[in-house]
Formats: C-alpha cells, structure tokens, sequence
C-alpha cells in the first residue's frame, strides 16, 4: 500500500482516523490492520497502470500479473503476515486482446498458487488507460504483527537482499540497451519476500518492504517511530551486474538502491541482542533523532531526497 | 461487483474456481463470500472511470466520492451484508487539484459515517485518466446470507424503488437537457439500499443489486438459480419523471429501467408464503425454465438483450 504522496497528505479528508475501534493501523503502515476474531486481518491495495508502473513493451502480460500480485504479497510479507484472498479490478483499453487478459490472470494465478492464496472475486470495465488494482487480504497472529512504529534506537537496519536492480531494469528498458537479461528480469518478473518474511517476523521490530526505495523506506519507519536512520554506503548490497547496467545508463547504482524502487525486497530493524541469527545483510542502524543520514567513509550526510514521486514531472519512471 | 463481461467469462484463467475451502462464493455474485471465524466476510471491489462511469462535466468531486462508495455499499446489501471498511485506489492525471481529490474523500466519508464504515487504506497513483477504485469488506452471519443462486420456481419478484431514473439523468446531461434536477439527482448521488436490505434479508430467498438493468440482474438470478422469470411490464415502478425525461431525450422509459443501470435498488425473490409482509414493488415471478420474459398485456416475449456491456462500442453510456 503506497503511502498518499506529496500534498495530498495534508488533505483532511483524506488523512482522518479510524472511527472503529477494531481498526488497529488505517493509512500509513504496508496493509491495514483489523483485529477479527482472534486474529489479525491485513488489508492492502496496490494499483499499476500502464506506461506509468509497466510497459507492453517490454512486458508480457503474464509478467504484468506477475508484478500485481507481487507487490501486493509484499506489502502483506512486510507486516509478518500471510497473504489468502484476492480481488482484481481491471480496467481495460477498447483494444484489450483476450490473450492480453488471460496472459495477467495466468501470472496472478501461477504466483498465488504458490502461497494456495484465492482470487476471489473482482470487476472489469472499460477505460482509456489499462489499468490492474489487486486488493489482498491476509491475516496473521498478533504477536508476530511488525508495524513501521517500532524500530528502537540501537537497533541494527537489515535488507533481505540484492538492491537497485529493478530500477536498472527500467533504464536498461527505457534507453533500449541490449544485454543485461538478469538485470530487466528483476524489473519484470520480481519477486516478494514471503519466503523469508515469517521467519524475520519472529525477530524482528520494525520491518517494511523496499517498493520506494531505501531511502524512503527508512524515513517512513524513522518518523513512525520517532527515531533517525544512519545508513552504511558501503554496505548496501548490490550486484556487480547493477554496477555495470547503471554504467551503460550513465547513473549510479547506489542512487538506483536509494531512491529507485520495486526491488520488494524487506527492509527490517532488529535489536543488536537478536541479530545473530538475523536473515540478510546489515545496512545501517537507528539512532536517536529523526533524520535519515548517508554515512560514506567517515562523512555523514544528511538525506533530503526520498524515492520516487508519482506526482513529480519527469521523473524516471 | 460488476460480473466480468461477455466473452472474458470464457478465460480459463479468470474462471478457475476456489482453491481455499472457506471460499464459499467466489466470482459470480455480488460479493464474494468466505467463511471466517463464525461469520462471514463479503468482500467487494468496483472500479469508476472518468468519462465511462462519471464525467467532471456534471459530478462535482463530492458526488464522485458517493457514486464510488454507494456501488460498493449496494454490493454489500445485495448480499444482506454490513459494511465494515473500505480501501481506496485512486489514479490521478498530472493536473488533479487537492480540491478535487479532497471533494472525492468528503463524499466517501460522509457515506461511510452513516453506516459507521472505516476507510482503512488505499493507494494513490497517477495515470492518463483518472480511476476510482473501492474495495468494501463486509460481514453477515450464515443464517442471513441472500444469494443469486436462491431463486425458486414460484417466487415473487420484488424491487425495492424506482427504476430508469438514473439512465434518465445520464441522459438528461448527455443531451445537455435543462431541468429534471430531481432525475438527475438519481444519477449524480445514488443512494444504496442499505436502508432496507437487512429486514429483507430476513424473508428473501435470492437477492442481488440493480447496477447493470432488471433484465440483467433477472438473467444473473436465473441463471444461476437454474430457474426462468417473468417481468409484468405494467408493474416495473417508474416515476412520472422519468418517462417525461425519458421523452425528451427521445427514449423509453422502460427500456431504461430494464436495461439501463446504476440504480442501485435491490432485486429479490420471495416464496408467495412470504411475500405478504415483503418491501417494495412486485414486478414478477421465478418460473422452471431458464429464460427471462418481459409480458406485456397478454404477451410474453422472451428477452434477449440484457443490460449495458463495458465494451460494446457505441454504447450509451
């Protein structure tokens, strides 16, 4: 679930509290959280739109279904939880093939049977732009809920992996350079975290999923739980092969895993005491304050660039 | 939950069936229904797009907020249903205003209020035409679940308000016709009939919700009931002002009221045992076969248009 962007944040309708008192987390974390029964129900939605989020240029439909449902199981593997139902709204340009919307339904149903999870239900209409919003509910039990709110100062920051890539993908796509067919599948066929993301659940305090960039991510955990970020440059794990894509794009490798995006890789915080056994690498560490700080070498500087802005003009994606 | 459209119903990928036992009703009603703790969870989504299903022509934002909210809501009456929360996709063009999307928020959430409904979540994004999608998660208990399949040979048919009047209205504005604020009044801020559907819900045997057309609805019900119906022409409710607007516009009244859509009243069958205490207007009858007839005086004639398709071209609407 995409955090409301820019401005829009400040409208009041928008940004009014939850009335229910069941309603454990509305806007602001990965997915929703209801307390039901005697589990927690998690609730999220995630539009991508053609041209903006994807291309049939260098999608196939199947891939396109592929990264709908994908970063919806990654807002659900954020919070710790499991992913069960999903809805599907589609809205389709007038020259829709049928092999264009069987193809996305075969990409969602491949990667939600892997997880035995339903698509159970949805609505289809007619539109000037194609259109996929996939709204998934999971659940899971309270004690292994992990909310952006509870990074501690002293905690270790951790990735789960490889950063950068996806957002190299794109560029490799959008300046037409051949080659690099590992680097563009990270940006077409990605890939959530819900194989490692229980696991972590068990351990972790704060975690979120890398959709915006790391950058961004850590401000969104950093003002939640009122503490500050110091992330290691050096430290950030990127692939040799995304050095080289960013290369051949004339960009920088490190920015693509700052402020790129749609890695869905985890990015969680994890007391020093318990990081032993911790699953991935260690990129950073909470501190006191409310900055995120860039630490390379000795010199720390302060973060003021946050991710991606879907309401920016010419931006990268 | 608009049933997807003609031929898409073929796809072997969209049509695969439940795989989660608790998945009692999937694709193919109103809302799809999964067995969750000792209730029953409805969980719905409808996309609007801008110039298919709403035009900033003659919507203020307000009323495109109650228009999204409303099919949702009517969705989760057609089951018998209390709405609980709701998820909000938005895709904004680049020259949205927060006037505009501040406006959308207020007509949601004033809707929501009245029902005590939480707008949990959602998502914002941008695309080449501005989108609107809702998901609404509800709850019922077994015991008062209305579903389309229900219908038995004998019953009455009932609607619970007027029909046309909202096609009459979009016409009204499509013909740029001055006057009928009340008619389109019905298009502009439809109301659901949350109001009635859960004393219904007590007596009917199927039920579902008029957005797509009495015959449409009626097709859906008979269909699925195994079952055929008829439609006393003479007893379909249509205000006197919807056959002056629909007069106007140089169109039938009753074709709007069996073929148009977004009314948002509910259709039902009741046994005749039953029927006395029922709410709203007898149109007809659940009969054995499998067609839907439309009589007129003494005439039967079967029907074979059925409301309004999403991608037929040239449509009205």
């Amino acid at each position: 679930m995409t955090k409301l962007n820019g401005e829009f944040e400040l409208i009041k309708h928008i940004t009014a509290g939850p009335i229910r008192k069941e309603v454990i987390c509305g806007i602001g974390d990965d997915a929703a959280v209801i307390k039901y029964g005697n589990k927690f129900l998690l609730l999220t939605t995630d539009t991508i739109v053609e041209n903006d989020h994807f291309s049939f240029s260098y999608f196939t439909p199947e891939q396109v279904g592929i990264k709908a449902i994908e970063s919806n199981f990654s807002d659900i593997a954020a919070m710790g939880g499991k992913p069960l139902y999903v809805l599907v709204s589609l809205v389709l340009k007038s020259d829709s093939t049928m092999h264009m919307v069987d193809g996305i339904y075969k990409g969602m149903r491949k990667r939600c049977k892997q997880y035995n999870v339903d698509i159970i239900g949805g609505d289809t209409t007619h539109g000037d732009v194609n259109v996929i919003t996939i709204t998934l509910i999971g659940e899971i039990d309270k004690k292994y809920l992990c909310m952006r709110k509870d990074a501690k100062p002293g905690d270790l920051i951790f990735v789960t992996g490889l950063l950068g890539a996806s957002t190299a993908g794109l560029h490799l796509f959008r300046r037409e350079i051949k080659g690099f067919e590992k680097i563009k599948a990270y940006h077409t066929t990605p890939k959530s975290r819900l194989d490692v993301s229980w696991e972590i659940a068990g351990y972790a305090n704060a975690m979120e999923d890398i959709s915006d960039g790391l950058a961004s991510e850590l401000r969104n955990i950093s003002e939640q739980s009122k503490c500050g970020a110091i992330v290691y440059a050096d430290k950030v794990p990127i692939d040799r092969q995304t050095y080289m894509a960013a290369q051949a794009c004339g960009e920088n490798a490190l920015d693509f895993a700052l402020y790129g995006g749609e890695d869905f890789e985890l990015v969680y915080t994890v007391s020093k005491e318990r990081s032993k056994k911790a699953y991935g690498y260690c990129v950073g560490e909470i501190i006191k304050g409310r900055s995120v700080h860039l630490k390379k070498g000795n010199r720390l500087t302060k973060l003021t660039k946050f991710g991606y802005d879907h309401f920016k003009k010419n931006n990268s994606k």
